[in-house]
């Protein structure tokens, strides 16, 4: 089209020469200047859909967020419009970071921050969501092209910048902790940072933010060989930060800055991003909105679809300052935290009424782990006449990881009691 | 642009009729024509990139297989290219098999073969792929040029048709057994059917197609609740087929057809999809490119991060007759395959070299599960110099599903016995 362009304008040039009218000739001029105005325009103005005020739920096909806020109808999320005031960094938008960025924009995310010095190449093709023609771009304008027409609800900041200078982290820090979009919000202005870099020296730069902001993250990762992958929620003091525990992922002995030298790469696959960034959004989602149960670590093995999960306490002699004040501070706040999800879930379970039997003189009931799985699972098992659940609960297998709680053999016990009180008392 | 294209074609007409000379005259004609030819021009010419003849392994930027091809390298894949030579059929083109499309265009796949009779509306917007300025789009047509752009080396053929109608059904039939693209193929002209819709009635259309072509498929899913997903394999004859076993996603009890009503919408979540979607294509890479393990059937509970696997064998009172009649097939090929599969195995065991003792005169050697489990491994254990797997193998955990054969206890009796042996020996 540019090239056409030139030749239209030249030859309304030549056309211009042989008119003798000078008022026909400033026809022609302005003609000329709205002809090389006509793809600045082509730019400006994709077919784009128009902002939405409040997420509606009205099953019409025009209304984006129809399937989203059916999942409060479906029992799932309690309040799903409340996605609009959260903040979510990304740092990293490479094959993992700019599909979680997408699949946040979709959701309807309130605020996101993109954090990136990279450019797209051809050699990210093998990877979603970059297209051929942003070659050559910034992988976050070319980011912010993308998501800004998906979704024109969702702000988006774009940071051009490498967290691991001194320049760049600064700016990294100043911008998580900016509270200009939520003033009500405690802590820092953003309530998650999710790290999608590629390398050690980046995931520990995260981290040293974090755990000074005490700011809760979370972590994922890509094996060099494209099989295997993993997300990690990280909370300042109360789980196991990076620098806590040796990372799994890091090659072991040698430099990483030698593995990725000229002539050598790492493989990668849409897939297995694709699955991780899933993953990461959905333990997202359920940390924001407040469903399901957020996954300490779970890791993808391609090769077997296998998930193993895990959890990893702080460790008291880790060689981060800032995580060793925020391990002291938990420590501090823990007895209190404690007693008052006890008193919660006393409460939760005095409010759930439990048939009694008719003759029961001694007024006595029988509380056992199901119902206090009940409540576990809020109400999310409340699913609309005619349907049912997909796959069996995953309680109904022994999960082999989490340990009871020590609590659980109090409670058998006086249940047993309760339970030989009950028949003492027929 | 369109409107102010209008205004520029209407004030040229006027400066037109008001010039006196024909010549003039003549000169506006030519440019108002070409101006109006300028939208399509723009359309016509993206910024494409060219298409690929061989798939190189150079490690440059502007390389977009470099880091599918480092799967050989990383010794994942033994010959990724071969992957040119595969078609794969997508029904339903829905936030499933949008994204499932988009990742194999990604991975350089031969062929894709698009099936779906919808249009694109702002209510799938919550979902990746389709973009706000598709809306109103066939779906196929849409992905047709989503994926032309991003990779023009795949063979796009779309259909936009309903398998479940009669005419539909017969299209859906001849295209599947159309061979032009690779008559050296044995069997259908597919190499796999990817089942990506959202209704009962169109997976039991699909398996009615694949059982009687002796097709092998796989079958995805996501639940109305947006937080559970499946993948499952199916191979007519050898494993369950959809009429086999009662499918545990459908509703109970109710026509599905009633959940679709006006005014009810199920939930979707572009994580549950894009997970799912990731499984799916993760597995029929692995299926297609013969690495790891390809999963009979694997399940996705959100709320849980939990995954349960299975397999199904077919039902031989099956109500379906093709699967009968596969069954029975089945049935006179399976001795000669075990005995092949044994005699391979055997091969690959007596080609291992193992370390003997340098005094044992009766050459007694130890074989023990762990070199059977280095050949099933194949060579995705041979990783580069300095490179570790970043998560444990998964043969270390106590698989809770698959039961172990009962040729292993012979194995490990006979280990003992041979155990014994050297220690008497010595």
């Amino acid at each position: 089209m540019e090239a056409e362009l030139k030749r239209m304008l030249s030859d309304l040039q030549i056309l211009k020469s042989s008119l003798p009218d000078p008022s026909h000739q400033a026809s022609i001029d302005q003609i000329r200047s709205r002809l090389e105005n006509l793809p600045s325009l082509a730019m400006a103005e994709p077919t784009r859909r128009s902002k939405v005020k409040d997420m509606s739920a009205e099953v019409v096909d025009s209304n984006p967020y129809s399937r989203l806020m059916a999942l409060q109808r479906m029992g799932i999320v309690e309040n799903y419009e409340s996605i609009r005031e959260f903040s979510v960094a990304i740092v990293g938008i490479g094959g993992v970071g700019s599909v979680a960025a997408e699949m946040l924009t979709r959701c309807g995310i309130g605020r996101l921050l993109l954090y990136d010095y990279d450019t797209v190449e051809l050699a990210n093709m093998n990877r979603l969501f970059f297209r051929p023609e942003q070659v050559g771009m910034t992988k976050t304008d070319a980011a912010v092209q993308t998501l800004s027409e998906i979704n024109p609800d969702v702000v988006l900041e774009s940071f051009t910048l490498n967290i691991t200078t001194v320049q760049g982290f600064e700016t990294f820090i100043s911008s998580l902790t900016n509270k200009s979009y939520n003033k009500k919000k405690e802590g820092t202005g953003v309530d998650l940072v999710l790290s999608c870099v590629d390398n050690y020296e980046a995931r520990m730069v995260v981290n040293q933010a974090c755990n000074e902001l005490n700011q809760t993250w979370m972590e994922s990762g890509v094996s060099e060989d494209a099989v295997s992958g993993h997300i990690q929620l990280l909370i300042p003091g109360e789980t196991a930060c990076f620098a806590c525990a040796p990372p799994l992922v890091v090659a072991s002995g040698v430099d990483e800055r030698t593995l990725k030298r000229e002539g050598v790469c790492a493989a990668s696959l849409p897939t297995t991003m694709g699955v991780v960034a899933g993953l990461l959004v959905q333990n997202t989602l359920k940390f924001l909105l407040k469903f399901g149960q957020v996954s300490p670590y779970l890791g993808y093995n391609a090769l077997k679809d296998y998930f193993p999960t895990m959890t990893m306490k702080p460790n008291p002699q880790c060689s981060n300052g800032p995580c060793i004040e925020r391990q002291k501070e938990y420590m501090l706040i823990k007895p209190a935290r404690d007693a008052a999800a006890k008193a919660k879930m006393e409460e939760e379970l005095s409010a759930i009424e439990i048939p009694i039997h008719d003759d029961n003189e001694w007024n006595i009931s029988v509380v056992d782990d199901c119902e206090v799985d009940a409540i576990n699972a809020q109400s999310s098992d409340a699913l609309p006449e005619g349907l049912v659940h997909e796959l069996p609960k995953a309680d109904v297998y022994k999960d082999p990881v989490v340990s009871n709680e020590a609590d659980d053999t109090t409670d058998d016990l006086e249940d047993l009691k309760r339970q030989l009180e009950a028949l003492n008392a027929n």
